[in-house]
C-alpha cells in the first residue's frame, strides 16, 4: 500500500531527479531505487514494485500524464466504439518492457528473504480511468453511465484489459515477482448486482490464468469498498484478500478460513495520529483475533494506500508496535 | 435523494433568481418553490425539504459559502480547542428560523396526501465538513486524523452537533415535517471499530430523542457505505434504513424484517442510462424480493443523490417503471 511513496523524503528526491512521475515509472534503475527505499528504512517483510496501475492504458496508446495537483490524465480519450476497437492490443513484453526490467533489477538487488510483490489494476478499475479520461471527482458517474447505456462496449474493453493484464502479470512473474496483487480500487462503486458481472468475473479469469501458469505464485485481490462481497471474492481462487478498514477483520478471517489469507484492515489515517493511538489501534485490531488467527493467514497492512501526509517516524512506530505484539 | 435539484431546469431558474445556493436555502418562499418542483413534475409519493445539511454549521457561525465548481467552504475554520469551545451553541429557532418557515410554507402548499420529509446531516458527517473547512477530495484524511490524535475534541464537537441536530429536527417536526431523514454521507469513511463510537451512538441519541418527543414521526437513517453495519443501524430504533447500491436489497430486507423499512438501493448512474436499462434495473431490483417484501416496508429510492447530469425524462421513465411493476 505504498501509494507511490510521497511521504518519504528519499522518494521525493528520486522523483525530482527523474523529472516526472511517469519518467520515474519508466526508468528501471530509479524504479528499483524507490522500491527498495521503504525496505531499507523499515525492514518490511515484503517489497512491492514501484509502478502505477495506469501503465497498461498508457501502453495501450492513451498517453498518460500526471498533472500536478490533478492526478492522472490521458491525452487520448475513448468515447465511442471506433476508439475502443482501434485501441492497441498491447504486447506487454514490448511497450511495458520497462516494468519487466524494473522487476528484474529489483529482484536482483532485494534481500533474497524478502518477497517482491508485483501488481496490476483490475479491469474494471482501469476501465474507470480509461473511460473517464483520468481520475474523477464524482465517483466516475460518467463512466458508470456505460453500465446502463453501452454495456457491450464496456465488456469489450474489460475483455481486452483482462488479456493485457494477464500478459503483463505473467511478464512480472517471469522477471522475478514472487507474488501478485490485484487492485480493484473502484470495485466498490459497482452495485451488488453488477460487481460480479463487471469486475469479479474478470478478476477470476486473471487469477485462474496466473494460477495455471504459475501455481506457486500467490495472488492477493483487493477490492476497495468490497467488504460486502468477501465471500464471493474468496471463491475466485486467490490466495489472499486485501480488506479496507470498514471490514470486521474477525469476520473476514472467518470467511477466508481454509481458503484465503487476509491482508490489511488498518485505517491509513491512523498513521497521521499520535504514537499512543497508533499502538492502541494495532492492539485493538490484533486483540480481536485468536492466536491462531493472528499467526496463520493474516498479513498486517493498511486498508488502503498510505497518505502522503504520513510522518515517516509513524510508520516506524507501527512496525514496532506490530512486531512487539 | 434530490441533491439540490440541478438536473431540473426549473430548479436552475429559481436558483438563478435567488442569486446563490445559500440565498436560495435562506429564502423560505423560494425553498418552498423548489421543494414542490419535483412533486409537480413527477408526482412522487413524498417530498423532501429543499435545504442543505450544512445549515447547522453555518448557523454555528462558520459562515458557509458554495464556491462554483468547488463545493462547500467555511470562511471560519476550527483548528484547535479554543475554536471548538467558543463555537456558538446555536438555538435553531433563531438562526435557523428560515428553515422552520420553509417547512411551514411547504406543508401548507403541499398536497395533504403527500408527506414532507425533513432532514439533517449526521454529527459525524457535519464534523467532517466542519473540521475539513468544507468538502474534501481525499476522503477527509485530515479530518480522520482527529480520530487518532484528538478524539476527545472530536467527541466534544460531536456532542454539540448532536444537541443542535435534535433541536433543529424538533423544530422541523413542529413546523410540519411528517418524517425525518438523517444523512450520514461520510459514515462509510469510519473503520469497523470506530463507526459505532463516532457515528452510530450519536445517530441513536438523535433517533431516541425524536421518538420520545414525537413517537408518530418516522425516522430514516442513511449511512453511505454503511452496508456492512446494517444490523447495528437497525438496532438504534429508527423506522427506516436507507441503503446504497452496493447492498443486497434482499439481505437488507431480511435484516430490517419486523424492525425497519428499507429505502433506496438503485444506483443513481442508472438514471444516466437508456430507457430499456432503467426498466431492466427496476425489474432486477424488485424481482429479487418476494411480493410481501415488495409491498411491505420497502420504499423505492436511489442509493444516493441524483446526479446533476440526469436527463429529466429518465426520472419519468423510472417512476413509470416502478408504478407499472
Amino acid at each position: 500500500m505504498r501509494q507511490a511513496g510521497r511521504y518519504l523524503p528519499e522518494y521525493n528526491k528520486t522523483r525530482a531527479r527523474a523529472g516526472s512521475f511517469m519518467a520515474l515509472c519508466k526508468n528501471p534503475e530509479l524504479a528499483c531505487e524507490v522500491t527498495l527505499q521503504p525496505i531499507e528504512r523499515y525492514r518490511f517483510d515484503a517489497a512491492i514494485l514501484f509502478s502505477d496501475i495506469l501503465t497498461i492504458p498508457d501502453a495501450m496508446g492513451l498517453q498518460l500524464d500526471f498533472v500536478e495537483g490533478h492526478g492522472p490524465k490521458f491525452n487520448k480519450k475513448i468515447t465511442n466504439e471506433d476508439d475502443l476497437v482501434n485501441t492497441i492490443q498491447t504486447d506487454p513484453y514490448e511497450k511495458l518492457a520497462y516494468v519487466g526490467s524494473a522487476v528484474n533489477l529489483i529482484r536482483k538487488n532485494l534481500d533474497t528473504n524478502i518477497p517482491l510483490i508485483g501488481f496490476a489494476g483490475s479491469p474494471w478499475t482501469l476501465a474507470c480511468y480509461i473511460l473517464g479520461g483520468g481520475g474523477s471527482r464524482d465517483d466516475f458517474i460518467q463512466v458508470r453511465k456505460w453500465l446502463y447505456n453501452r454495456p457491450e462496449l464496456l465488456e469489450l474493453l474489460l475483455r481486452k484489459l483482462t488479456k493485457n493484464i494477464i500478459n503483463y502479470l505473467t511478464m512480472q512473474i517471469e522477471k522475478g515477482a514472487d507474488a501478485i496483487m490485484l487492485f480493484d480500487s473502484w470495485g466498490g462503486l459497482l452495485s451488488h448486482h453488477n460487481f460480479p458481472i463487471y469486475s469479479l468475473q474478470y478478476l477470476r479469469e486473471i487469477v485462474s490464468a496466473l494460477k495455471k501458469q504459475n501455481p506457486s505464485i500467490p495472488t492477493i485481490v483487493f477490492v476497495k469498498g468490497g467488504g460486502l462481497w468477501l465471500k464471493s471474492i474468496a471463491s475466485i481462487g486467490c490466495s489472499g484478500i486485501g480488506i479496507d478498514w470498514t471490514v470486521d477483520l474477525k469476520e473476514a478471517k472467518q470467511i477466508g478460513k481454509g481458503k484465503c489469507a487476509i491482508q490489511g484492515n488498518l485505517d491509513p489515517a491512523v498513521l497521521l495520529g499520535d504514537e499512543k493511538y497508533i499502538r492502541k489501534e494495532v492492539r485493538k485490531l490484533l486483540d480481536g483475533l485468536t492466536v491462531d488467527e493472528q499467526k496463520n493467514g493474516y498479513i498486517f497492512n493498511l486498508g488502503h494506500g498510505i497518505s502522503q501526509y504520513t510522518p515517516p517516524k509513524n510508520v516506524e512506530v507501527l512496525v514496532d508496535a506490530i512486531r512487539e505484539y
